[in-house]
């Protein structure tokens, strides 16, 4: 068992508990120590009700990272699902004690900070990933290999899209949504875009290996008396001369978080839905448009061993994350046995793509400023 | 019986046998004379098959113009349905000879052309419609319909578009399509944008009201060796705040003529898709997402009246066509009667929206040519 | 243009309009006389409102069989819509007369009375067409095709249903259901299964060519108060060993005219549903779910034909009912023309598949009555 | 932490990998002693790959029992997931030994094993579930409990079925498919109906309430060579008037694991499927067609506390699991803490639910025996 520690993901911290189960779901890797709370009590209640050892609780990162560091049987990764105003200050704790590290989406709040932690990361030989969820589903994956075989030809054009509906209505006192959310001093620049429109990115890079030469961003924000943006469209010129239009919306009624991509080249296309995941539309010139299966269809070997479950048995977002600790766990385990991991052939999104997600959004956000005009990605 | 002319639609002109066939299905109207060629004996042989008498076939459509002007059982009103380039001649040709017309879009080539048909046609008080066929839906009625209701609130957003791909590959002798179709000396500066994008401006019009106040358009050939536009992705600015995106495109493989349109508002959203045409999703902030279906739920009677057959029982482009014949015959009547018939109430798409297509497509072209920049429509 | 006349479809009747619709869009034949009514005036008044000369408009079909006949510019077929229990007379005063038939289904009320239409049409040598719709689809003639090529294989299972939910209320005063429509006395000893179940066992058996060796039937009345059947489920076992299951329902709410037919045999499936009519789903052991679409995909010429519009452009019932009407005219244009006609290669629902319908009404009648035991065919 | 054991599911047994990944998800139980193989060697090996200590180990389930049930730190309960032939002495060992016991189904071979465990339980007042995986489901509850408020009125009709299209093809040396699979020695005297037919009389009984009076069933051996069956058709009469059709099958190509139930009552209907399980469709008469959502739309608490994940982010088969087991255990915790646990009020499907299951199996065998004659459940 791989020994691994967490910070944040306390008890209302929703997202804290789908990594930690998700990673129980593989049952390679073992939560030993957690950094729940700034408050000592909290993060010590918290974490002795995930069997946690009271003397691997703690309230300050810095000593955790400290402290692991030191003991013989140390964690071997943490997981950082902070807020994301702390991911630079937590992932770089951990990082210069020599603790490989895995880190929510956004990596950082600046392009800058991110190349500083990854510089860090090199310099200490570690493992850093960052949990874009929807790399982890085995269609994508596949979705990936047919693009690289050449299936779909030369690219042309990709439309992308990420629609949710929840921010559709004020926020207030009684609303679902905490008012922090909307409130810029707490997160960031952004909300749409930085939250999912920034998956959008990724995952599209993720499958087509497109490079985003310029953007033109507007974004909006929609709902009376908010500032951040709940809305963001982008157009998306990339290097070799193929084009993308991106949406993503929060104020978007009658979708959940209906991700969905769509790629056109010269031989055929790809779409994939994230509310349906583990099938895939695959069309060409030459033949009827076909739904693929996870599991029923022939699929390459690197993207089937993820598939969980006989086609038809539904897999979801925690099978998704699963696969990237799967993925992650693998590499760490070379690494832990003194082999050199490439991070050109791991199989879980990187710091890399992290820094790459990071400046897309602080391109889009110049792009918005002065007017949605266009701005180069260097 | 009201008695109709058309100019164009020969014996290889597919489009001009849908509106013959449409208002056949109506059973209102009957073709009584007819220009399908430059060529007499063309015109004369292929008139003839479709019972019209010798006389009134053409080979002039200014001929026939005066002609039938001059008849006392005249044609009440004629269907342009020539190729683009010569819309504009044709329409003036018989609304300066005091005849109602029908015109497939785009209306004209210039704004200029339409605006200058359009004092025509008020100058001799007729009726002049434009062939936006999926305003004919009773599902898109009714959508405009909940829209002035204000069932979905206060706009916020559209997402339309309206992919097809039968472009994909690049055209040769052998082509389903013909070379001419690509060639800018032939379809004018544009062909993408200009003959299918310009539907996604006219039905969220239609549906929305919204008025578009700026544009930023990129217009793409991605087929190799092309020099039209075969793809086109339209960020949008409406008057009032909302906002908007259009793509429309000839290369994505796996749709076939996949009208979408999505409305965000602030209690709630509308989705249609032409390939579906009997049926939207209405969400509202306080319902599940609903299924609704034209014949099953009910509709307003503005909307209802174009239901013709039960629920489950598809109806699809004829039905489309006819409807927008039977509002403008609707109208036209009462014309005929001498009552006067103010555009505003009417229920087929007039002159005054081939105009606005027109101009949109002309701002389009200019934002992509200064490098998809910002447009006002001004 | 070929002459046809009607009895039945008067003002009210809405499926005569149907008829009359489909015919006008093929615009290969015309309505010349009709009997509309028993009542004379209601039959002159609505014959002239179609452009029907005075003196071929008749409250006597018997006395219209005759006068037609005799006329040189006599009607060279008629369509017969009256409610299901005069089709048989007349079906029969019109073959006698030597008149081609086209008649509504169900062709009459019991076996032997087709039996004996048939006779009299093969006497006369006449054409003889039953309007089973749903064998007019260009997606149903190329399953037709697939099965007849073997590209499933030796046949299995079939899953027919056809779930309708507007009965599903009681019937009274208000109800847009006329109360005779649950009236023994005049719908006959069945509801469901004679109006709807029997398009199953039709499209079925046009499709696979499955022939019906016994049958296991259960009617229900599932609405208070209702004493005709609203609901059929019906276990059959096929000449060769193939088995199915049918279900018809007129109380399945959520369900407006939803015929679906799956066929499975050794080597894939088929797939298709109504109220999607363009597309099928054509499965096969060693390649992935397709989605064909007529207009897309490649047809056998022979269902190709009847694509009248782009892949994407929706065709409905009107366009499957026009479809009938083409093949039977197809035929008809040939019999005029003193060829001769074989049955077995005629692109239209025959007579003979009218009394196979009725047939299967009648064993599963009985088979209802005695309890839901098995009853074979012959 | 809960401690449970496990008999069967050693290395290559799927489903008990399922069964302990679920119970990791939910964090509340520990897998803490099992016989995973009749050979120790083999059952200690993978028992301890599992972090079991190798005391806890078995070869022979009997010894387990009485071992865990005499240690302080015993089991709280086991999971038997080995061969349905040995269901019934494994369920017997453990409770005769006082141990709670899930297993999973079909319960037993015959009805009378099913009863006899059933009164061991009650006289060592044990928990005894069985693992009917699609009760687990937030949709499949909420649907219960519409039924259950009468959002539907009484019950009318219900279609449900279960195709599978995985053994479409002979099986020999090479197929997925161990040939033992359809060796009756092995298997029973059926395969489709006991494999997953019986998983439609759980799904609609758990949802309607409603109880089978008597069934018609045909069983069919659909591919060449196969002795048992592959395809099952059978006609249900529930008491009370509603009635029903099941069909299952392992030959429909094109579907997975497509389980889909379709209820009709007086005032509305339901209708979900599998493959899709966090939406179902409801639909009543005085409102369109809805697509329900888990998360998005309002469920009653019962069903809502099943609910991990925030809409639009799939759940699928592991959570329905983990759901049953967190029924199960919330109930085993009352349990352990000596409170009574009434049957009528607990969230898992019990082994009365398993006899049930049984002994419809048993009639329809009789059934199909007799010719597919009605056969009385009592």
């Amino acid at each position: 068992m791989i020994r691994y520690g967490m910070v944040g993901g306390g008890p209302n911290a929703f997202i804290g508990d789908v990594h930690r189960t998700a990673i129980r779901m593989n049952n390679d890797a073992q939560l030993v120590a957690g950094c729940f709370s700034r408050d000592y009590n909290k993060s010590l209640k918290f974490g002795q009700s995930l069997n946690i050892d009271e003397d691997r609780l703690y309230s300050d990162f810095k000593e955790m990272a400290e402290n692991e560091a030191a003991r013989d049987d140390g964690i071997q990764f943490v997981v950082c699902v902070t807020p994301n105003i702390s991911h630079y200050e937590v992932c770089k704790a951990f990082l210069e004690a020599g603790i490989n590290v895995v880190c929510d989406k956004p990596l950082t709040w600046t392009a800058k900070q991110s190349e500083e932690l990854i510089k860090i990361q090199h310099k200490n030989s570690l493992l850093f990933g960052v949990t874009y969820t929807y790399t982890g589903y085995p269609a994508v994956k596949e979705m990936r290999n047919l693009v690289q075989k050449g299936e779909i030809g030369k690219l042309r054009f990709v439309n992308a899209e990420y629609p949710q509906g929840w921010l559709s209505e004020p926020i207030d006192e009684n609303s679902k949504l905490a008012p922090w959310r909307m409130d810029p001093k707490i997160s960031g620049a952004t909300n749409c875009l930085g939250d999912i429109g920034t998956h959008i990115e990724n995952l599209v890079s993720f499958v087509t290996g497109l490079k985003i030469s310029k953007v033109c961003a507007r974004l909006d924000s929609l709902v009376e008396g908010r500032t951040l943006d709940d809305n963001a469209s982008i157009l998306v010129d990339y290097e070799g001369g193929a084009k993308g239009i991106y949406w993503s919306s929060q104020i978007a009624q009658g979708y959940d978080n209906a991700v969905r991509i769509r790629i056109f080249g010269e031989k055929g296309s790809l779409e994939w839905v994230q509310e349906d995941p583990d099938h895939f539309i695959f069309t060409t010139n030459d033949c009827a448009k076909r739904i693929v299966s996870r599991g029923r269809d022939e699929f390459d070997p690197s993207a089937q061993k993820y598939s969980r479950l006989p086609a038809g048995h539904q897999e979801g977002i925690y099978e998704a994350f699963a696969n990237i600790y799967k993925g992650y766990i693998s590499a760490l385990k070379k690494s832990l046995n003194n082999e050199i991991v490439d991070e050109k052939t791991v199989d879980y999104p990187t710091a890399q793509m992290g820094l790459d997600g990071v400046k897309y959004v602080e391109k889009c956000l110049l792009s918005n400023e002065k007017g949605s005009v266009w701005i180069s990605m260097e």
